[in-house]
């Protein structure tokens, strides 16, 4: 008996250096990963790291996500905003429409939409702001698909606006038993053991579940991993989780 | 033996607000002009009233162009700045593509791009940074036409990238007899009253001329006429100059 | 029998526009307040601005107060946000170090804080902001008071922090019977009628005390009177409190 | 016979970071330098990175000096600006005062000013812009001393307003045969060899001299060296001049 072949995209944040500040080797992800998040001006992104990013991204065939955010490079949108909905809602339809100028200049195109930070984590709930992005993403035009949490505000509001949603899984992140993350305010929060994390990337793409910090196994439905591109040796765990995920028959594939 | 009919565009800035701030009467003046200069965010402009004015200027048959400036809230753009090249043409490009969305949404496009402020001035003698805003508006896409200074650098670089180029006259501006204006910085730069702007712009509409400092006539080879929209008064200037070119038969459309 | 003279200061949000853009008339109002709430540049507020204002409050022997908010120049410093209380407290630091310099430079000094807008709001009741406002002003030296909202975190924040806290009344804002303000997201929430908000003011000031919106006669301790600046007329609207309140022997003075 | 003792400061650039970024290693700069350039907001510099600098500078005894800038994230303050020298001189002093919030809480004071990046070079030949900065000083009170190029116009600016110029030379650049740098643009700009700017450094400090590019030696009257903080190895780098220095019997101390 065999198994229907599995298929998994792989998705980091980039580009999120601004003028003379860099923070992640874009270069190098974009060698390992099928899915770039690029920042867009509003927490990160400055029109050359744009283009050079999207230029780069386009001849690899890595698919381009406009990285929308809140309006504060001071916090780099790690701070939840009271953003009015229909303001955020024209904020994210202007990130995406400065991408799509560079990604569309490199042969490529916008491709889907994922929120930053701050705002990530905010319309994982709040009705309001999830509706606003959905808004946005629908004023941009293409009918782009909205990557993000599973079970969250977004992808209802994503669902009901006839939006694809396309939900990750974390492999470096503990899980609880009902499936949602472990708050980053609690230890234990992040894995950070290497071999760990490749196998709960294999886990996550072979077995659809991972193992919660309650020791239960959990179901995750996700047809894309996020790896975190901000931290040192990012492009060497990635290299580590492709290498895995191919020796298990993985099929590393963009979702788009 | 009749003249043949004579066309010219009437064009203003608009949209130069941010965020609580409010400069120009975008509603009036879009009842008025044939050609808004919307502001893009970098100067002026915040994404909720680039999507308002786009709105109402798509309704209304008002041609839309990027009025694209230097990243400069503070100095609202009036700052001559040496940006390198090829940052400044990725800036234009990002801004023509914000702008580009909410234009679409409103079932319209990007028609063209003004520089403004310090960089429409600078493009007027700096090749470099005139050869930017040209690459800046070629990487955007859409072989946009560009709205200036007659014999401006800028015109020059449009010619060799082959994108129209279209002349500018003022009205309420003073001509030296070369055909080049009056500094601000000198008096008399700028024409006050307002019957002689309306007898202005008549005269460059249909005699292609107009009367110099020095009491010289100068030749003003112009297809549109830049109204001032950042003045108490400017809605009932622009109206008083259109009703003063409909009697003089000038036919008000815009260049595009 | 006589009565003690009662005496109350009028205070003003002041200096709120930025670069090109102007919101408050700032002579006028500094013509009839006796406190000016400066903008020190993060939800509004230039250099050039806060110089301005600080001489001619300083030449009329106004207060100056920093008007600190959030950084949220897009926003108006209107829209809540999760700043890390160590953040915002560096952040209140920051503005008030800066307008101290256009203070003393006009011989006078910052004699207090008003938050501003959402910052205003938010410390009413989150303690951890509260608490780092206060933390700022204490890093900011100098032991100033804060103006503020009776019955506040912040009011406790700044007891416990041995600041004086000094409570204001709004004479254009509806009061509900326990002495808290209408939301303005309710109708009836903001007094339109001059009359009215005159005849507020003062009884606001001699029987500190105002009817509720249910008609009961609510009481109010205040020490400052806030009205707002940025609305047409608003020069003329102080200007009716300060003669009625005159007529009514209040003694119109700083807080401070 | 012996010689009379030299002494030199040496400064640095620190707290380049913003928010999320960082630039410098402002710990490990901060325990071999006596001078800190502190950023103050405008080209880079968060109000929290300010207070951390702050206080471990004044631990160690380094002096804490404004390191102002032209309003420009965006560009790192690299890109000269038409700042019209009224708000230019407000700038200054906004900057010069928010640091002293920081400076002062650790129990130290802002000790000096060095203009960063584009304006440094702007005020080298820019009188307008120099007097400018020396009046954004003396609004800012205290009488600072200026941190500067020898033979600049704000050498002339700050002697015409009493304030005390204090040269400063670089090891790692260099110089050409009148004793002005070689502009970055030409090839041989940057010494790059570790033992040479040593050499250099020593040069500089015992014999007030160092060999230009065509062979002559020039003289180099210089109270301070400033080395480069934002390169790899830059704290290796310093320690190695201070070492080389201190065998040489320099006495390394601030120039305040």
């Amino acid at each position: 008996m065999t198994r229907a072949p599995v298929s998994i995209d792989l998705n980091a944040d980039l580009g999120e250096g601004f003028g003379r500040w860099r923070l992640t080797d874009d270069e190098g992800l974009l060698a390992v990963v099928t899915s770039a998040n690029v920042a867009c001006g509003f927490h990160a992104g400055d029109p050359s790291t744009m283009r050079r990013v999207c230029a780069v991204a386009a001849a690899r065939g890595v698919r381009i996500g406009a990285q929308v955010a809140y309006r504060d490079l001071a916090g780099f949108g790690r701070r939840s905003m009271d953003v009015p909905p229909r303001e955020l809602a024209d904020e994210v339809a202007y990130q995406i429409g400065a991408l799509r100028v560079f990604a569309q200049a490199a042969g490529a195109e916008v491709a889907y939409v994922k929120p930053h930070g701050a705002l990530y984590n905010r319309i994982v709930w709040d009705e309001a702001q999830a509706d606003a992005v959905v808004d946005g993403i629908l004023l941009a035009g293409g009918n782009l698909p909205v990557l993000g949490l599973p079970g969250s505000a977004v992808r209802r509001a994503a669902a009901a606006a006839r939006l694809d949603f396309v939900a990750e899984a974390f492999a470096d992140r503990a899980y609880r038993a009902d499936g949602t993350l472990v708050p980053r305010t609690e230890v234990n929060a992040v894995v950070d053991d290497v071999g760990a994390v490749v196998a709960r990337a294999v886990a996550i793409a072979t077995e659809r579940a991972v193992t919660a910090v309650s020791g239960e196994r959990v179901s995750i439905d996700a047809r894309s991993l996020c790896l975190h591109g901000d931290t040192p040796g990012a492009v060497d765990l990635v290299t580590r989780v492709r290498t895995a995920l191919r020796e298990f028959d993985v099929i590393i594939a963009p979702f788009v």
